[in-house]
């Protein structure tokens, strides 16, 4: 068992033009090597431990006073599949009294990989785990078809549920999960890291609920991905497995408009494609996706995800969003500014330009990465402070929706 | 009278920011005052005339030796309500031979505008100009709905037709134009400047044939604008007589997409709305628009345009194009780049990344701006080289299509 000793902070290392969740700059993937050892490695932080304040790759978590002696989350991880899950989990170890009592997966060359970073917590089986009433969540990156399912045994099974995106790939699924939801009473949390580890997200939504930028007239989200076909597990192909790129990629957009917007989909138009993966992607493989949304209050969006980030890019992908107000826009830059014309200036950045301010970089090194200490409130108080579960469920539904009704263009 | 005096050169001063088309770099709108004497001086350019290169603020235009002789076009101008006739008559003016011969305007102001520009050319009636058989081209830039009805006339008077985008309005525009085409044998050539007086573009076009982004998947157009309210004359404001900002500012990007990707529209998906542009705009104001547009070959398209770019924004609009293909990736910034850190680096530029090359800004300095020897040559030859009619009469019907089978969000 591995125990989070009070509030002995984890500092893990800052990584140069890094996937804001869970892995190095080259490629954004389901998990099938070790991450780097340097990356993970865990040192005290003298001015952590003053505040109470976490510092990780992503930026700082600070813990609430309250959470030291209230909370002693006993967790537990299903399924490795994506590298994800090691951010997931970096990120529950920030809660004061959590601890990670065991992990599950059925690949070993996987739970080998995961025990190297996580040597004091053993192996167990899924079914032993489910049925431990000490543990209070599981956490998950598994395979995306068995995400939803996993979902329905875990809140089933009386624990609440941390998985990465997507967290399913049926609308059979949400309607499982939703009443596994309200029988079991407990919670489900979905990892959404491209916004929730992301400073630039938190600090952008701060400043459209202070009105920095007028009314939301329009978000895009943009997400392409490097493929690098060879290296994909076999599941990556098949689509019962996979669940689509568009459902795949896309759920990190589709639930961005969600949030930043603070409005349900009205409506949408998607679009997916398959225009030219090499082998050993199938036929099936869709390599393109994108949608048009629009809100309830009429405030329009556009996705668009692709497996077509250059070789020769330095980056997995090139993850933008860009927020067009009525007084002003905000420009994220999640990864990368490769319009930099000097190297040193190429890290990811939010840009705003409003009526009463000409275009300037936003500061966001001190924001605080809040997922963690929403989850443990959430536990707290018995409440779902992440997403209330009738948003999660729209997201998720409508998701998987744009997957299943999209135009296939080719 | 003013006749161009041979091969010898025009050089116009280059302007940093500028719209790639006529005007400065505050704000893109129908004209209402005269444009910078500073930024439409002319000045010998010795080099230019050995070569027979002819350097504008937009780049260079070589003409043909055999232009010289051969051709001797005579035009004038029908229409002044919008600056970008100052750049239509600058780039005819570089045909060797040229002879601008006379202008009308209904509006004293914009007449007296124009004859401090042009001192030599007499100001005549519409119903002379078109009487003339002089005359080879009437050029315009006439208000949006009027653009239409003119080709109609000037086509079934003998003449060619040089229009500013949008070209016309309405479905029967586009009908009357296609008779009036076939019945007379003429040529209609649309100024659709955003990329046809653009380096990036020609360049990113020649990128695209010799394939080094592989096949096209998608391209995405953004077209933002500063509306700058109360200076908008009131046709501007008038939806009978503007036509709509769809059909207004995407024309741009509609033809932008047949043309980069060389394929028909199969379908698409268009938004228009109106989320809070200022007095005077009145309600019908449409200051959002947006669509997705799939080719034929199944390539996608995504264009926005909005009258949103922030007051304080140092320029009138952030147009950008980018084209994924599957083996490399290209952006365009055309006006400007917001995301250098430092002012000197703030002009606009074309970034690619390839599978053989890393992110690197494609030198395009000296791309040939080629629209006026297109249609110096087209007049020789009696064949539409700029856009032939089958595509721009495509173009202009699917654009207000997209215009009037928007769905209003707002």
């Amino acid at each position: 068992m591995f125990i989070r000793p009070g509030v002995a902070p984890i500092r893990l290392q800052r990584q140069h033009q890094a996937h804001p969740h869970q892995h190095g700059g080259q490629q954004c993937r389901p998990h099938r090597r070790a991450p780097s050892v340097l990356s993970h490695r865990l040192s005290l932080n003298p001015r952590a431990h003053r505040d109470k304040t976490i510092r990780t790759r992503n930026g700082y978590h600070r813990c609430p006073p309250d959470l030291n002696t209230r909370s002693a989350v006993k967790f537990a991880v299903i399924g490795l599949n994506h590298g994800h899950i090691y951010g997931q989990v970096e990120g529950l170890l920030t809660i004061p009294g959590a601890q990670f009592v065991g992990f599950a997966a059925v690949e070993d060359d996987l739970a080998a990989q995961f025990a190297a970073r996580y040597p004091d917590v053993p192996r167990r089986t899924k079914s032993e785990l489910l049925a431990d009433p000490a543990i209070d969540l599981i956490a998950s990156a598994s395979i995306n078809a068995e995400r939803g399912p996993l979902g329905v045994e875990t809140l089933r099974a009386g624990k609440h549920y941390f998985v990465d995106k997507p967290p399913l790939t049926r609308l059979e699924d949400v309607d499982a999960i939703e009443a596994a939801l309200q029988a079991s009473g407990k919670m489900m949390f979905v990892f959404y890291g491209e916004r929730m580890s992301c400073q630039f997200d938190i600090k952008a939504k701060q400043l459209v609920q202070q009105g920095a930028i007028g009314e939301i007239v329009h978000v895009m989200g943009l997400g392409p991905h490097r493929l690098n076909a060879p290296s994909r597990p076999s599941w990556f192909y098949d689509p019962a497995q996979y669940g689509g790129t568009f459902n795949d990629i896309a759920s990190h957009q589709v639930e961005w408009f969600v949030w930043i917007t603070g409005q349900r989909i009205k409506s949408f138009s998607s679009r997916i494609g398959r225009f030219g993966s090499p082998a050993p992607a199938p036929a099936s493989f869709e390599d393109f996706a994108d949608a048009t949304i629009t809100g309830e209050n009429g405030v329009t969006g556009y996705v668009r995800v692709d497996w077509f980030t250059p070789e020769k890019s330095p980056i997995w992908g090139d993850v933008r969003g860009l927020i067009v107000g009525t007084k002003g826009t905000i420009e994220i830059r999640r990864t990368i500014n490769l319009a930099a014309k000097d190297d040193a200036d190429r890290k990811g950045h939010m840009l705003m330009t409003t009526h009463e301010l000409p275009p300037h970089r936003v500061d966001c090194s001190q924001v605080l990465i809040e997922w963690p200490t929403q989850i443990a409130q959430s536990l707290q108080q018995n409440r779902n402070l992440l997403l209330d579960h009738d948003t999660l469920l729209h997201v998720m539904r409508q998701t998987v929706r744009m997957q299943r009704e999209a135009t296939r263009v080719r």
